[in-house]
């Protein structure tokens, strides 16, 4: 009877071990179509699912050339893509379409048309170097980056390019260096060149695109500029304009678009669309670095779509002596954000222990009114 | 008319400033009792409220004691401090007491204490200096930490000392030196030796707190023998036992706990309690690993009440490229976490890029279905 026992307790393991295997390799690959893609599957709604072949990623065929374009200020790359992805949603809806990074330009081709143009590169969006060398009579880099987002729609179980965004990245001010390792200078250009400069790009990055096979002639294009900020910001950069083709090289009307980016606290000489915010802001932080009796650092980036606050991302920089402190400072900074920072906006805190290793966060979702708190465990 | 409008905005917009000022003065402070005291306020129900004082945390008495003693590994001091919490958690139920960061035993003694015996500290626990530099011959360190935590009761407005929680971190390994800024040696401590030595401290430690006023004979005094894992380990120790005394220096019988902390992926060589985990978890790190080009690093703190898997930590790190290939990698993340980590247990995953800040996390609450997921956005 024993041993019996054992055996059946031996093949239930088995079958449990098997149906284990088997759901696991059914849905593991997210959500799989009739055809031979897969997606991420979404976490949110309002979240785009991204596309899986083979059980990969499929990533952008110009990867990597954002991180190279913005390694003096990585937050002008942030900001750009996740700028791009937003504005991107109102144009194809997370609903019926699917991401996809880009396929059509490759690294080669979007490094070439963000070289200067000359011989060897007739394809340089950028002028031609002048040989100057003095700040203003060189001819300055305009455009710093372009990306592409590819937007799929399904059909009869097969994914098919149904849209594009394009970004462009234009400089305010061009950092450049007289000789290799040299000291860094700077080109300022004018808010209204940087704007003429970036519509003439866009327009032969449009024409451009609709020569290859797979864009064609009526695919709907998005093109979104996108103003730089300084090396030294600590916030990334604006869109300050959109527009659509809907087909050909024709470009819609231009839209302004106002999002901007600040930095909390402000200082006296800074401005800000709303004093009321950064005084919220300042007794949020009253508030907060007092707590312990060694001071806490806190500083936010603020965005604002015109005068308006779209949302908060809060930095608080602590030494932690026990953990204890932090599921205590983390309560008390939960409380003292419902209490100060604006309702209704997106917020979000990190606290970090002074090695800079996020030891917990806070988070508010656009509309939520309570906020999530989360500590880090260690065991 | 036109004046009188612009009037009445500036008043409206006063008015709003001052109620938005005395909202925010009166509910900043956590719940304020009749007392003179205030709380953190808890975020998540179960946790501890902690206590503040004129808008500042009451910090430990000997704070820093903690950190100093773990420099070699931090990962000691999270797991004693955190498992002590929830150790008391099963005798001061979070819903009748408010946690204090001890206050009894101040820096200067628990230093005394956790030092060797002579003739300046009568008080040190560890034995003497008996002059041997071999690993065998001399008395190694057995205490390697204390740590005090009070738990409060509220009664007619105020706040009094209703508990301790005393942990007691043990070596089973000591690291000295023979010489100053010499080479590291290790005086191996067998187990039962280790926890006969606790149980003499724990009796010292017990009958000097019931010596202080503010703690008297009759407070209940939990006592928690924690077991330090070593230097090189990339998992906090284990308590391994623990003891309530009610009064006096009378000590409750000893219970065996058995909390074992695990590092996943497993080594042919190691044992884990539970097959079964280590492979759902082999099949998670294998889907995850290969979703880029570029290979992802798994890994994973595992805890075990005996052979009960209790939760996960898990840190995955990679190089991202863009913002959008992290928001599709959180997602694949999630739906991966769901199809093949154990069931019903705590899951905390960190995902950092390859300079090891967070870029995201995925985590589910004990007995929580499904995850949470969040992207750490910069504007």
């Amino acid at each position: 009877m024993k041993k019996i026992g054992v055996l059946v307790g031996v093949c239930l393991s088995a079958l449990l071990l098997a149906s284990c295997g088997t759901s696991g390799s059914t849905s593991s690959s997210g959500s799989k179509a009739k055809g031979s893609y897969q997606t991420t599957g979404t976490a949110n709604s309002g979240e785009y699912k991204g596309i899986i072949t083979n059980g990969r990623y499929r990533t952008s065929k110009s990867r990597g050339v954002g991180v190279s374009q913005n390694t003096e200020n990585m937050l002008n790359l942030k900001s750009f893509e996740s700028g791009l992805t937003t504005i991107s949603k109102d144009h194809f809806s997370p609903k019926s379409y699917v991401f996809q990074e880009g396929q059509i330009l490759s690294k080669g081709t979007v490094e070439n048309w963000l070289g200067r143009k000359s011989k060897d590169n007739p394809e340089g969006l950028n002028p031609k170097d002048n040989g100057k060398k003095d700040a203003n009579k060189r001819n300055p880099i305009y455009v710093q980056q372009i990306e592409e987002q590819d937007y799929m729609k399904e059909e009869n179980g097969k994914l098919h390019l149904a849209g594009i965004t394009i970004g462009i990245g234009m400089n305010r001010k061009d950092y450049y260096q007289k000789e290799e390792y040299g000291a860094t200078y700077t080109t300022d250009i004018p808010k209204e060149q940087m704007i003429a400069e970036g519509k003439k790009a866009a327009a032969k990055v449009l024409a451009r695109l609709r020569s290859y096979n797979a864009v064609g002639s009526s695919m709907p294009i998005v093109i979104a500029m996108y103003q730089q900020a300084p090396n030294d910001s600590l916030v990334g950069g604006t869109f300050y304009a959109t527009t659509v083709s809907n087909s050909g090289t024709q470009m819609g009307t231009w839209k302004a678009t106002d999002l901007k980016n600040y930095v909390f606290p402000v200082t006296d000489t800074d401005t800000v669309p709303s004093k009321n915010d950064a005084d919220s802001f300042d007794n949020f932080k009253n508030k907060i670095q007092n707590f312990f009796p060694n001071l806490a650092g806190v500083t936010a980036q603020a965005q604002y779509d015109g005068d308006s606050l779209q949302g908060l991302n809060v930095t608080i920089t602590t030494q932690f002596y026990s953990e204890t402190e932090i599921t205590s400072f983390t309560q008390y900074v939960a409380k003292a954000a419902q209490t100060y920072l604006p309702s209704g906006i997106k917020v979000d805190i990190q606290i970090q222990g002074s090695d800079g290793s996020v030891q917990s966060f806070v988070a508010r979702d656009n509309g939520d009114k309570g906020f999530y708190t989360h500590v880090f465990s260690s065991y």
